[in-house]
């Protein structure tokens, strides 16, 4: 019995700066079906103004407590410890870090996909700060995405590993896979983990993740960076692959 | 019996752009006692032109077949496997690879320590390259440096393994610890490993990598890089632990 949805953004709603056909539908189709719907991406290039503007200017309509990012994570994370947070991260993202309390003299560093502002100096500041007691957030570990120019680049996850390594410090992963990722958007529908189920284009992220993470059904999406294969290569497997999000509906709205 | 003396150079020769008090005197004494000595560095930002010059300008009398970097083992490499090199280096040492054969048509990436050149862009055409079959060389694979402004900075390894993490691949690293370095060295003096000493400032790459190689001396100095914890760190632990290398070179010669 399905009680609740997590979507992933990118390859699934929308594709680049356009909407997957079909995907606002399916939406609309899942709020008619009385399921509440979350969405959680790894996404930490843009703050969450610019997508949810992008998600209305597509026809998603998707409030903004819908929606949970890991730097959403990383203020909650942040309020709780108390601490203050050394930001390596894209300039644009920053505003989602406004507004957060006065916080203590211990550091987080926080790292984003901050993409051309990985410089050296950059690393060498956070890593000081890590040297000097800080402790590693990563917004997320994924070590490559389809770029602009159709080809994979290298992605925060790889930043991350850096600091990891000349630091000797664990970073703490906010974005998916993590449990506590997907457990907040739950707890936010009152649905428990196995009522839910989480449609997603990265089989490891978003699909071995959440079903390592107890999440009842995961849906794999032949869209977005989807490439034939990635139905087995992570473990556990999916529950369901669909064509697209209107397809993994159909098959949703059957086990509901 | 030691009958020969492997010395690092950053932190045990000198620490800046300064010679550590007493260590051309100490050089010498080894040189005076007939124990022949060879300096082997992971130091990647400068070609060895500007370190032999450096050193000379120290008081250091030490001749170019006596240094061993890790651009020199990565051309003896590169000549061995007809390879081309893909260079993720700084400027400066991009001479260490002029005049190499004509090479066939597969790529390895070369990483050195690039400073301010480990740009995303050019981290990023490592990746693409890596992810389209090329294999990758770390000139060194060390977590952090003592800086210009007596801080610890982030070193070339980190960025190795961003490298790694986001390709899927491990490299092969060319400097210390690797026992082909360490080999290459005390072969040019006529040396079994069990009759070297080494002397170095860091605990893993320097001590636990030549006693590892073999070698059967290691001397940490407390100079350098050095943080008190170190001589307890890595293991194997060093054979002794002395405050510069003019004491390093007091317990070598009562060794040999």
């Amino acid at each position: 019995m399905i009680r609740g949805v997590l979507l992933d953004l990118a390859g699934v709603l929308y594709d680049g700066g356009a909407a997957i056909p079909g995907s606002a539908m399916a939406v609309a189709r899942l709020k008619e079906a009385g399921l509440p719907a979350r969405f959680v991406t790894n996404s930490t290039r843009a703050p969450r103004r610019h997508l949810l503007a992008k998600l209305a200017g597509m026809g998603f309509g998707i409030g903004a407590d819908e929606l949970f990012t890991p730097a959403r994570a990383a203020c909650d994370l942040l309020r709780a410890t108390g601490r203050q947070a050394h930001l390596l991260i894209h300039p644009d993202l920053a505003e989602d870090f406004d507004g957060l309390p006065p916080a203590g003299p211990e550091i987080s560093v926080i790292v984003g996909d901050a993409a051309q502002h990985f410089t050296y100096q950059a690393m060498n500041a956070a890593y000081r700060q890590l040297a000097a007691g800080a402790d590693l957030l990563a917004l997320a570990a994924n070590r490559s995405f389809r770029d602009t120019d159709g080809q994979l680049s290298i992605d925060a996850g790889a930043f991350v590993k850096a600091l990891e390594y000349a630091a000797r410090k664990d970073a703490l992963v906010l974005g998916k896979p993590a449990p506590a990722f997907f457990d907040s958007a739950m707890a936010s529908m009152g649905c428990a983990p196995e009522q839910a189920a989480m449609v997603g284009d990265d089989a490891e992220a978003d699909i071995a993740g959440a079903l390592q993470a107890g999440i009842g059904q995961a849906v794999l999406v032949r869209s977005g960076k989807f490439i034939p294969g990635d139905e087995t290569r992570a473990t556990p497997r999916p529950s369901h692959v669909a064509d697209d999000l209107a397809a993994a509906v159909d098959w949703i709205l059957e086990q509901a």
